[in-house]
């Protein structure tokens, strides 16, 4: 027989265990995070039904899913995105659910595109979603659950910044510009490229949109706005989007962490469901792509024939953070000792050790007990190699006095403990 | 648009935050009782080539594997168990691991099947391997692990049972009947359907595999053995496999569970490639399917292209056991109250609510924060409904005095804290 590949399918990820150290270390900051904001777990299978992802997706984000038939005929596919799916079963319930509700959820999601930096074609993403709210109450709720998702990563406080900016506001610029509320959306996909591709590529895109030079030069004009002050005073002293905006600040205030978000009219999202304050979160040095990324969209519920309902939502993928952290506390950073290995002389000895291992355990420590006898040197080679903090070896003689030697590998100091 | 439908794809599930209940609790049990015997994490994608899944898969399973091509032509698949690409990575590093290795997953997995009570065309599956260790030390430990994982669930220690056998048992005693070593793969997979498909229709396809009618008699015979001191007489004094099943009763003696092993010559476990001890477990009231099974597989690196390598391994999926819990302890017995709402009555103690929020979650609290003003009734009665264990209300009087009342859902006890 051939030998086959021992590598995963192209843009498919294994986790040895120590790739693991960093996935629980994000996983765990996610759910503790989400949990102590109360947002409540949800989940779904991977697979969706490919009319579902269509419907709510854009056409861009439709030739990236990898999609198939199953033996009855059904369209399915690999979800690109939690969304549409948290969509689908906030509408199968929205005549029971108490809103507002806040969900949460750790989801694979698939994209079939080229591979880049920080781009697989699957990764895991945190889904933070509160439905039914209309207030801004409800995107500081998610930023800062967000923002303490990271801070438990290990990231400082300093090294990450949420950019801000509300579409509303984009809007109410636009249509002082004279430029009709049908063009919006494609301006809002075409200013979304800016930095991926040059400005003369999006003034093209406008164009085509039907804008002329006029309203083109209008709209290159708002992405020079660099302060909240600024686009107030074009958007005038009753703009309702501003309001919005100062109102998420001082919220920010509150909650303490007002000097970690930035206001970037530059941020817009391309994904066209947003319809109020959208944010992206980046390291402050701007080395990697962003780390996290919403806002509100209030009519999601409807593209899929629901009611229509307010709702803010972020995403928060595992690749680029990891890439972030790893640059910042270095690789191996999640890297910890923890529980004890236990070793023994002879097969005479094994009975203690098993006995041992299961007191310890039962107290509640993780415990790796060797399987075979093995000489000394043996034991405490692979324990320093391994990630147990403790190790304890047991010869005949311990056996006879009832007594080991649990050793810490770090410091080498022992201490004596009875053996059951 | 057409309302789209609002079900999971058929056999898929949907995970609402009271699913998410039993669910976290049968994942936390198993990741904590396999950090608890040493096991190191590890995972992969849930997408495999599917030469992969067809080399190391029987027939049966290969008409059930979910495949599709990729836009480059690959051929792919959702993986129907984890075996095949834990022997993927482990070939993959076979040079540079330091065996035994002991890894777990929780895993995804999909088969293409007709949907009955307790079969979903997709599930989780608890991994435990144990890579590169001879010694029944390794089944032991497997065994142990998910019997401690069984007992975090909440499963009483009469409520199930582990039925053990020895495949190599199974050959020998067919050896003294004078089948040859060639059909005892076929012998095994017939001798596995029994109580599935009447034992006329086992006979049949044992005539089929060219036994005649004394070695189909003999076969039957076989499973009539009740103990193991009846199939030692049969084995004869020196039977290895009769010695190894004895050690093991031996180590479950010292681990404590011996009280929850019990030989039982008809555990064959279908897959054919199991090499020595095989285990299920099932419900004592047997009303169930299997809770997890797994067993001694030493060829399985060999037929992918690695080195021949000793291993133990199990399954145990979240479906059965799940079942079998809320059979014994009720369906709402993974509810559990935790954490604090937190309500206002006005815009004016909005921000006492968030600082009071923020104080808590920074002490490691859940906080559930109303996202607007609401009516004290309002409140509570969207508390009591909820998952918190404690409440606070704040109103202009309390952000006056500086104090709040944080009371006791369930007591309706009350004790005053300061507001921050």
């Amino acid at each position: 027989m051939a030998t086959l590949s021992f590598e995963p399918p192209r843009g498919m990820r294994d986790f040895y265990p120590e790739d693991m150290l960093w996935r629980n270390r994000v996983f765990d900051a996610w759910r503790q995070a989400a949990s102590a904001f109360g947002f409540q777990p949800y989940d779904a299978c991977v697979v969706e039904s490919l009319e579902l992802l269509q419907r709510k997706s854009g056409e861009e984000v439709s030739e990236q899913i990898y999609h198939f038939e199953d033996k009855s005929g059904r369209q399915l596919a690999l979800r690109p995105e939690m969304t549409p799916t948290l969509a689908r079963m906030i509408a199968a319930r929205q005549g029971r659910l108490t809103f507002p509700v806040k969900w949460f959820a750790v989801a694979q999601c698939f994209r079939y595109e080229r591979m880049t930096r920080g781009r697989k074609r699957e990764h895991y993403q945190l889904n933070l979603d509160i439905i039914g709210e209309e207030s801004v109450s409800a995107e500081i709720e998610v930023m800062a659950a967000a923002a303490t998702a990271l801070e438990k990563m290990g990231m400082p406080a300093d090294a990450f910044r949420i950019h801000v900016n509300n579409r509303a506001l984009l809007s109410e610029l636009l249509d002082k510009s004279g430029i009709a509320a049908a063009h919006h959306p494609a301006v809002f996909l075409a200013l979304d490229k800016r930095g991926k591709i040059p400005d003369e590529a999006i003034a093209t895109l406008l164009r085509e949109e039907g804008l002329d030079e006029t309203a083109i030069a209008k709209t290159f004009e708002l992405l020079a706005v660099e302060t909240l002050d600024q686009a107030a005073e074009m958007a005038g002293a009753d703009s309702p989007a501003i309001a919005r905006l100062r109102e998420l600040f001082t919220l920010a205030k509150v909650y303490g962490i007002e000097d970690r978000l930035l206001f970037d009219i530059a941020v817009i999202r391309g994904l066209s469901y947003y319809t109020g304050i959208v944010f992206e979160a980046f390291d402050t040095a701007r080395k990697f792509r962003a780390i996290f990324g919403g806002g509100r969209y209030d009519n999601l519920l409807t593209t899929i024939g629901g009611d229509p309902t307010p709702a803010v939502g972020l995403g928060f993928g595992d690749v680029v953070v990891v890439e972030v952290l790893k640059d910042l506390l270095g690789e191996t950073a999640a890297a910890e000792r923890n529980g004890v290995a236990i070793g023994y002389m002879a097969p005479e000895q094994r009975e203690a050790a098993m006995r041992l291992a299961k007191t310890l355990r039962d107290a509640g420590e993780t415990v790796d007990l060797s399987l075979g006898k093995q000489k000394p040197k043996a034991f405490f080679s692979r324990a320093n190699a391994g990630t147990c903090a403790d190790a304890i070896y047991i010869g005949p003689d311990d056996v006879t006095r009832g007594t080991a030697k649990r050793k810490h590998l770090d410091t080498r100091e022992e201490t004596e403990i009875p053996l059951p």
